[in-house]
């Protein structure tokens, strides 16, 4: 057999593949040059996973690479309708941005509890305003998105001694279906959202559901932008329906110095990096490389996602210890 | 018996002693009478208790109170050679700031490992810049101080997976001894202070140890201010000897709007919230009642001070279900 031919669809600082080296013969390819490179490839890995070129480029003419990995844990960006009905395999980045995307969580509940940003904001004021916090310890969360994701953070919450429902798209088990998520909002100091973008959740976040929410609630996205209807939440803020926000991932990205987003009161604006932590992109490599290693041994691979629903499916989640709120497993 | 006459050193707003109608003799007093107030006082509660009233007053003539209870952790507002020799028996609040105090550090240490203050400040600026955040998970902390504040840190950023190393005057069991605490802060992420005020500790961060520290790590101190020098911790920070620092207690408080330390880069400014959540006061309220149905029915009091010491000696402390990193129980 051949060295198979590994596509890179490249971005600054390039992923490190050299131990890979003799193994597979890696062309790296911006987006303009996608389209014409598809053909030769026997593997495409989506390192810049912030752009839109596969889906653009995939319908065109040509032989199609049999595994596309992205680094990421989204797909959104990739699925087109053709990539959807292939018989390529997609793969996505699931373990690496659990962990750090939960902290991410955990440290802004604890910030809003204790309302850090007064704190700073009355610093640069030079002004000592003693303030009262909230306890988190028996606070409400619901944490919307049952993937790996959403259970992460249900189980870091729930060690702070939150009170955390999980909503997934149906009920099993521990977790709670879509319809359970009213109600459960309704009496929620915190709702956060970890939900892939899909026709289901495209636009979910919208004034129907903030007029749900405790005006003492905040809401927390780290899923993906466009399940939030951005003007409703601005609109929500500004009625105080709700005491404040966070959002880490927007309609459109980078969001540009012209948004009025930034200065709207309550919100917190943070540039999609909730998961990314000192060395993530060597995990991404590394991640990616090992997958490499089964591939060519013919091995199934971990990590498929189901390109009708457009995420990994928990049920096919290999190995998981999460625990629910009531300390026993999720499925 | 004649009802007992309750002196309260006043701040407002006052505590709620309706509990005690019929049963005791409420005497309100501000500083200025307090002298004059107190051989007429069975009991004396320090509801103003950044007040120094009684260490001023107390040495004075008449008769004393045979129980002062501060409705704070620390004591050393309080303690004058005087009322250390006296009879009078002298407890403090524990119990109620532990928890508040262990989730504001847990919010501190995400915050910075998220580098939060960037975000926020990059915000203003309607700049959209990427950062990568640092793992909690993993790292590593040193608590200072092991009362039942230093533990519920201890407990709670274990829960986190943070390796943490507890630090007392002495070592026993779990706890490291203070002989331990330079080789540990060399190694830390996270130095935390959770010390009472005492001659050992006064000025115990200075720098000699702030020169022991990692350029990554981080300072914060929920304890008492003049354990830090902060002329040393600001040459430290200005320096780069340490990545940043937040003080929720400084020596002289309030801090005025003069003061130096508001404008330090990479230092956090609180104005000593960090265990006052939400119904705090309420709280302090009720444990006082509490405590004067034990002292009218002649029962021993929790929480009763070393005065010599300045703190509840934890061999004392009844309940304590802390564990520490490796699970056993701390004495």
């Amino acid at each position: 057999m051949p060295v198979p031919v590994v596509l890179v669809l490249d971005a600054d600082p390039p992923p490190r593949l050299g131990r890979l080296t003799g193994r597979a013969r890696i062309v790296r390819t911006g987006p303009a040059d996608l389209a014409a490179r598809l053909p030769e490839a026997d593997v495409l890995l989506v390192w810049d996973f912030a752009s839109d070129a596969v889906r653009e480029a995939w319908p065109g003419p040509g032989a199609r690479p049999g595994w596309v990995h992205t680094a990421s844990a989204g797909v959104d960006r990739l699925l087109c309708p053709e990539l959807v009905a292939s018989g390529t395999v997609l793969t996505n980045a699931r373990g690496v941005f659990e962990r750090p995307i939960a902290e991410y969580v955990a440290g802004l509940v604890l910030a809003f509890a204790k309302d850090l940003p007064t704190t700073l904001a009355l610093q640069r004021e030079h002004r000592w305003h003693h303030r009262e916090g909230r306890q988190v310890v028996g606070s409400r969360a619901v944490v919307v998105g049952a993937g790996p994701i959403g259970r992460e953070i249900t189980r870091l919450l729930h060690g702070l001694g939150v009170q955390v429902a999980l909503v997934g798209r149906s009920a099993r088990r521990t977790i709670h279906g879509i319809g359970d998520l009213g109600p459960l909002a309704a009496r929620a100091d915190w709702v956060i959202s970890a939900v892939p973008l899909t026709p289901a959740t495209y636009g979910m976040f919208d004034t129907r559901f903030f007029g749900l929410l405790q005006p003492s609630a905040h809401f927390i996205n780290v899923g993906r932008g466009a399940s939030v209807v951005e003007a409703d939440l601005v609109a929500a803020l500004n009625r105080r329906w709700l005491a404040g926000a966070a959002l880490d991932v927007f309609a459109d990205e980078p969001l540009g110095a012209e948004s009025p987003l930034w200065e709207v009161p309550g919100l917190l604006i943070s540039p999609h990096l909730s998961g990314d932590t000192v060395g993530w992109r060597d995990r991404l490599g590394e991640q990616f490389v090992d997958m490499y290693e089964l591939w060519v041994d013919g091995e199934p691979l971990p990590n498929v996602v189901d390109k009708e629903r457009g995420y990994v499916p928990s049920e096919d989640l290999a190995t998981d210890n999460t625990v629910s709120t009531d300390g026993t497993s999720l499925d």
